[in-house]
């Protein structure tokens, strides 16, 4: 049995019955599958937040795992139930673009229609796809259900807008924030290896009114000008705006969405 | 050995070592245990509110489960620790109502006074039952001692008032909200099964000021007429207030406890 | 392999890809290990904090169990990634002090410098080493790698000044608030065992303004005088500072550091 991990990400808070709820089906139909919980913390109904957070840590799990998503604004109505199998992973959740970064990283990924209720609970309520539909489906791929078992495959999964950042003519690079940490780092869509920074060629990145030209190799240097904002590489690959022990969302307040540019010279 | 799985209920929060410690005394009697969190943000000592998570989310694990909740504000003192057989799970923790909603789904539950300190850790502390007491008979049930080594039956169990919604003379269901969940919905006592709502016969539900129709099928449903609040067939079985995109809790000003009324015409 | 226990505590929250991406990592190279969150809330960078709360959790875990501690300001910078092996608990995570408590606790605990790259993921960052190297480190030490193949021993790690308190001359014994806990309790560094409270010896412990006197076996007894704080022996050893129903912080304004003065007659 190499399928075994389950992992969960959810916007469902801690606090209800209903991550418990959506583990003990899991539980009751594989016994043996492993759950690590990703978040249940992504802001109610924040899809691209959670396409966000979902695509930074799947890749981090063995092959072969189980990422259970449901961040789902029209549970009950008519959006599909999907599953993506994308290389060595599989996603179960809603057809609503949480799967868009993933699909962005994954070009020949396979989306399946999830229309077999043979693998759902008997009798699906309209408000708790978690439990009813996209649990006990992770739970029947982990025991060894093959996905066309579940449903046939589908061409047009929705997509959200890409995320990726464009380059000018002018040369400049323009992006926006992406996602703010627990520690108010801001995450720009600039991936990090694509940008080519170098001390031979000065530029300074434009947020809001401030422009940062303070490039840090960690938290601790920036430190070296307290309060004053740097840019660092962040770990999940991107150029990220960071003040040291402060929160830099909060000290130059940016939310996410925030327009950045890359300014040459 | 079937019995492998604890669920963990408290309101300890997540931010200090309690949960830490009572999985660690859970693994260290009992190894091949299977943890699993319901929820640790229980509103400090609102039994109650424990009662009405535990009782939701229990069922969904497989038999042979064991329930450790802790919600205990009478630690220390002379309230018992119990052990709970009903059916195929087991729950242990405090004798102070917080099994009140199991033992109303299950009528013949056998419920046991925890006296036999030999599975507790040496010298329990007056402050932390659930590490000392709770967790550790956990992990003798899990590794197959028999219910009976563990204390006397009991026919006095601390209940609360029945949550059960009542039926007027004039036709009229009267209840009360007893959630509010991470979304802002108001869960009510009004079981669905039993109030056969139906298009032909008109109905209403008051709470507060407010008269509510308009029955949704789904959340996005109710969305068609935004901000204004519906009802729903909730997840858990019980008719329950929502608002799209919002919280219904927060606009309609709604806490727990508040009266609920379904008319009909 | 009677290795398998990794626990986990850090400052990342639970909103992020932060704790998922370093779970994922540690079932890669270790499948079988088994991950118990002690707790991701240490307040940001509070390493102080970081330190008592794993000082009381990990002693609760069988055996050879490893403990993954990340609350890491000087992630990326000179600060030395270190092992400390302490009687039969594994510990694993920066040299910023975060062991201190562990190390007065074992004086003869052994601390390597973890130079060993092989066992780190290839090119680690400078901004999240919880994943990079913690993570696959405490794999490895859990797949059997011996500790003295991860780097030597080192003799000077990052200690903070002790948390004991002090007896004066005068008899009575100094101390200070180390931990506020979820309910509001406030955790002194007086060792209950230490302090041989009678009723034949009149004491009082002070505290900003207030002088507290009452010593109450439990919560629960200490009610009998609502809204009045009381001292009672708390579950980590400590003597601490209570009020029944309430946060003893909140109502009696009290932080961590507070000095206190345990008093005769």
């Amino acid at each position: 049995m190499s399928i075994r991990i389950i992992t969960l990400l959810t916007d469902f808070g801690t606090e209800d019955y209903f991550v418990g709820a959506m583990k003990g089906v899991i539980l009751t139909r594989s016994p043996t599958s492993v759950l690590v919980d990703i978040t249940h913390a992504i802001p109610p109904q924040d899809v691209r937040a959670a396409a966000f957070t979902l695509s930074a840590a799947y890749s981090h799990f063995p092959a072969g795992s189980i990422h259970l998503a449901v961040v789902d604004p029209g549970v009950g109505s008519d959006r599909r139930p999907v599953l993506v199998e994308a290389a060595t992973h599989l996603f179960v959740g809603p057809d609503n673009g949480l799967f868009s970064l993933v699909l962005e990283q994954v070009p020949d990924a396979r989306i399946r229609h999830l229309i077999n209720t043979a693998y759902f609970l008997p009798n699906p309520s309209a408000t708790f796809h978690g439990r009813d539909i996209f649990a006990p489906v992770s739970a029947a791929l982990a025991q060894g259900v093959a996905p066309e078992d579940l449903g046939p495959m589908i061409q047009d999964p929705i997509r959200f807008e890409s995320i990726q950042c464009e380059s000018m003519a002018d040369g400049t690079v323009t992006g926006r924030i992406i996602h703010i940490d627990h520690f108010g780092n801001c995450i720009t869509n600039l991936p990090w290896d694509r940008l080519a920074l170098s001390a031979d060629r000065p530029y300074s990145l434009r947020v809001k009114e401030f422009q940062i030209q303070k490039l840090a190799q960690s938290y601790r240097e920036g430190a070296s000008d307290p309060g004053k904002p740097f840019l660092i590489r962040g770990s999940a690959g991107f150029l990220e705006i960071s003040v040291q022990s402060n929160s830099a969302a909060r000290q130059l307040k940016i939310r996410v969405g925030e327009p950045v540019r890359l300014i040459w010279g």
